[in-house]
């Protein structure tokens, strides 16, 4: 079984980028972790990360030939990307959003995803475990 | 290691009530479920449901002489129960949110949750792997 | 056939609150002319009067054992009580809701009721003759 | 005693249109059963159906002279005619507003009448037993 | 020189309906007064009261041909039809709009008209007054 | 096979009112270039303009009776008429609605069209070809 | 008798300032004109005008002892001064609010006075005739 | 003379919860405070303390009986219960709200409170002083 | 020690404006009481009066100079003026906003001053007594 | 004459993608009929498709170069990309926007394109006909 | 060349007010800068200071007989005083408003200034910088 | 020092997009402008323009290893890429945002940058001066 993890914008500065809000693994040691998560359920997982709108889009469309699902943080573009919601909706693979911190303890801006609607579920504020339990999810589901 | 576990109003009908939404799970196998992951981690839990807010907000405070970390689902009444988030908010207990549908895929008023601003994090959409995720969430934080 | 009967909060000082808005009778005598017209219909009627939306949740769900309607005047939690329309939209039972006064025609935060889209029907203004025909409404499609 | 019943635009159509939404009588058999239910009380009714707003304003107007009440059905005129609102208030008439479907549970745009602030009061959802209440609550009153 | 005055609908009721807000004139008797006022400008007023938007709007396009100005009460449509303003922004005609009571001081769906951005000018709240200035600003502007 | 067409209040004043809106055909020129492409397909229009929303109104309902489409441009009681909306709604024609000008890029009243929910596609800014195209599109959807 | 006349802030610019909104009198020729009309009906005027909301208040403050009525322009101070507001609601003089311009067809913020809701009435956008039909009204309610 | 002293949810944290917003007393302290106070009057304090809506509405009913007044501190329930606002409104109690933070420096939905409408007067974010000096003021009025 | 008390505009008309809403008391009278509830805690007070937000703002910085403490009812100019807000703010000094009558039961636009979020505390419908209570926390304050 | 053709993101899966909302036709299929259509009118076509919002921008400039036309469909970029909005105003050829769907009849956020204000027309709701009267009316107009 | 700097409300406590927001200069200081910038371009400066929007307006109506340009920082006035902006607006000098700090990193009434729709340009939180370049530009356009 | 300077979107079109806004300069020579405004501060600029919202996220990340200040115009973007607003407040480097043409004057979509809360300053209608002034403050404050 094979899952598409996809991060946004920004998300290659995490470690180095506002710790307090974001924690101290970088990007690396977050897929690191994911990595080893999927192992245990013996799914390979392909982690890419983009600051292109685009390149998500065409990710996703790409994911439909491959993957079983997909575990998505699609950074600040969640708040304003009918465009990535549109892509989602579209392929109709399982998906789990994940943000890293608490978002609706932030700026209002950030208490609004476009996405969430048309995915399985979302998991908010649990740090790099979000991205864990999504593919745990993902791999319950796939077996039930 | 202790946790309290809170289920609000409507959700002892879980299993017997609208499935396509909430699942054919019913409370009680939630609950064994629940225990049976606390137990993994060695970790008690009192899980409670309750149909009054009151009774929410009492639970919560008693919480802070014996509880480790709080999960909740407080069902309607996490849209606009401001009491009961401060009452999260005043114990400052390791609090995670769960929600068994996707509530951002539903009507406008279960896109907001009052309470969320206060808790560490939130699980949405994820059925019953929510309660799970939230328990060993707060084993890992307490260990770390 | 049986029939519950709830009045929300405040509904107990009837008649002896603002009687320019909720009329001269008591909630005993409103009561006695609910009983009357539910033996019409050979009907039995448990009614009851609560302060707590607790208990007012509680007591729909047990409804859903024995009774074949609900007619329910929430009071003032109409106008935010989620959960108890949660529990309603639960149980599945025929339900009219019933305001005495034209709430309409009152303050701003009394045009809506967030428990309207749940029932079957709402009737608004008619003073205690609203419980009647809703008595006679639930007698009505029964037999359809 | 007379009483003028009023229904509004595309009410012509009931029992032809979507029946899912307003029922499967006809608006001539929802006439007799008014007709029917007015005789019990020893009460005469002038039914009439318009398409245009001048007509019901110029019938609510004429009212003045002969009937002791209105039961008004503007149909989609309910969510922005001020104008027919106006007349309603003007000739300071007995009023019940009736709605056939739950527009509550609707599209967003139903939940509002601006008539509703000036009638007596307001039926909604029950379907043609509306009618038959608000011809009993307008003889009832003209009693008391 | 001629001059349209348009009462919409309801103000046929004038001097009955509603004496505290709309004054004691019937609306027979502020004609006199506008007929009065034109003769003394040597104008000629044909005055209509209509019930009807389509009446009105008919009235406004056939004013284009003989008309050199018009006084407009579009009573409750002020409030909601854009197709009278279309009409009047089409024929080009000085325009004024008249209300007898002072709307903004009644509720809130009265403050705001619809027709006030494509009229010259607007008297509100001087009773019967408003109309006979508003015929001398027509005479007035004529000369000029 | 016919086709209503149906021109709202105002339209008979195209070419007269406002020509850098609305362009310079008159509403007969117009009406002929539609006979004109009617007949290419073999179809027959009924064209009919109307200033009462009651009148739209029986149309549509008439068309029930014989047309196998409606071409509809309600001129500003598009804007408000749910009406209209209700009527369209229950004839389950196919319906293209049509506007003259670019109504998105004038005033904001004129961004939504409360009619475009109900219709099969909307057409606007293409100035009489917009006309032309709806009866292509209906006389294309009929043959498949 | 003894009428005040307020001008405010920017209002000694008439004349030079933005002809083609507010026209090409002076604020002294339209004194003037003021002067005279309110001689025809032997009444005496104070005109001011003041750039501060103090001074206009004390203004107010000052009429109840000496003046029988009050036509006020409050430029821009119209749109936000509940001071303003307070002070003529206070004094309880009867009332006329002017603008020069049609407020309503300018920009947004010009729509709402908050003055508007405690005066006798509004003229709009006819010009310096504005000031003399206040002129007028009052001469005349007060002889009422 | 006798007065009923309200605490809402929460409030039995005081002195414990967040003491940079709610100070170091402790709730038992805050009332021997109200205690002294009340006895300088002459005045018998009952003090509750409740977690639940429902009880306090109770408590206002009972009031009704034997009270001359009512503090109250409703805490959160002050930004959405309407049903205890209809409770104070009904028993037509002098009452005085207080709140010990300044709620109007804190987050948006504190601004908001719904019983203030129906109160006589509202303290608010002068800490434990509030109490007294509501104390103080039903007192004053209740010899006057 | 000293202290500042300001009263914003049209407060001069105390007791002979609206007395059902602002008491019977002129403002000399409040004055008094206010001179004699500052002297029981041996403190003086400055009591100005003005029209005008530029003198309330001069008045303020002064304060910074010499006071100990600030009770201000900024009348009207609570509801706009950020000047003012600005002014208290800077200056650092302990203020208790004061309002005579209870803004939260009139119009809309008082129920918020854009004053208290930068205040230690509001006092609001408790007539003259808030002024007192403003002085007597001042005094404690300034002795904790 | 040559046109430009622009497909916006996701509008590649089309025929694959959800067809009860954009039908049956792939892509290819509709560029198939485009390309038709054109050859009817000589006119030559590029077409792309981008789920890039700066391709798409770079490729509107390009235009300016060598199009005569334009005919877009930005899927979910029509929805916020003022970008693309900027894109088009600039370069100021003839542009009719499309929509294959009626996006009217879905989700609210699907209501509004921020395109709408700066193309020449719009089209919604037509399937594939929408390009092709697209293509048509951009012959039509560069002939006139 | 003459230009007139404006500084409205509370600037004149700069340096001492708030420093991590407004900066360590003085007023005078700033002053000081501002005069020597515009001896750079040969410039005479008036500088002024004024707590009254009034004073602000007659300065403003004054410069129009011998200034060449306006710097303006209208302190907190720039968010509702319709006022002054219309005073900027009717002199049609070259203007800019300047803000000390970054309103738009503060709070949310901040956002917004109802004068710089008006003025030429906006130079916002670049400290005292912002003057100087304001003084530059006014130079730079003045000679082109 | 180092300086990068980003134009968004659009910009490559200056000095022929609509000079009535934008102004006559190219981009090619406003950069001339800014390259020869760094060397008097002995600063190197690198200067980028880029269509797409994921190219300028990679610059601003590339920026942190090399750059002591960023001045950015993101075009059309800054109203909604959220995506751009935390790629600026993650680098953490001194930023100011620049638009040429007075966005506040233009449409009301214009009027929100959400990038502004996160920059050190705005510079807004001065034309190409507004990247010159950037340049020096960012020098200025490079050296205090």
């Amino acid at each position: 079984m094979k899952i598409l993890v996809i991060h946004g914008p920004n998300l290659n500065l995490l470690g180095k980028r506002e710790p307090h809000i974001y924690g101290v693994l970088t990007l690396e040691e977050i897929n690191q972790l994911i990595i080893k998560k999927a192992a245990e359920h013996n799914i390979q997982v392909r982690i890419v990360q983009y600051s292109s709108e685009g390149d998500i889009i065409d990710e996703i469309h790409e994911a439909k030939n491959w993957a079983k699902g997909i575990v998505i943080n699609a950074g600040a573009y969640s708040h304003y990307s009918y465009a990535i919601r549109d892509a989602i909706s579209a392929v109709e693979l399982p998906t789990v959003e994940v943000h890293i911190s608490n978002t609706f303890a932030r700026e209002e801006f950030r208490h609004k995803s476009v996405i969430s609607p048309v995915v399985n579920g979302v998991i908010v504020g649990l740090g790099a475990y979000g991205y864990l339990y999504a593919i745990d999810y993902l791999a319950k589901i796939a077996k039930a």
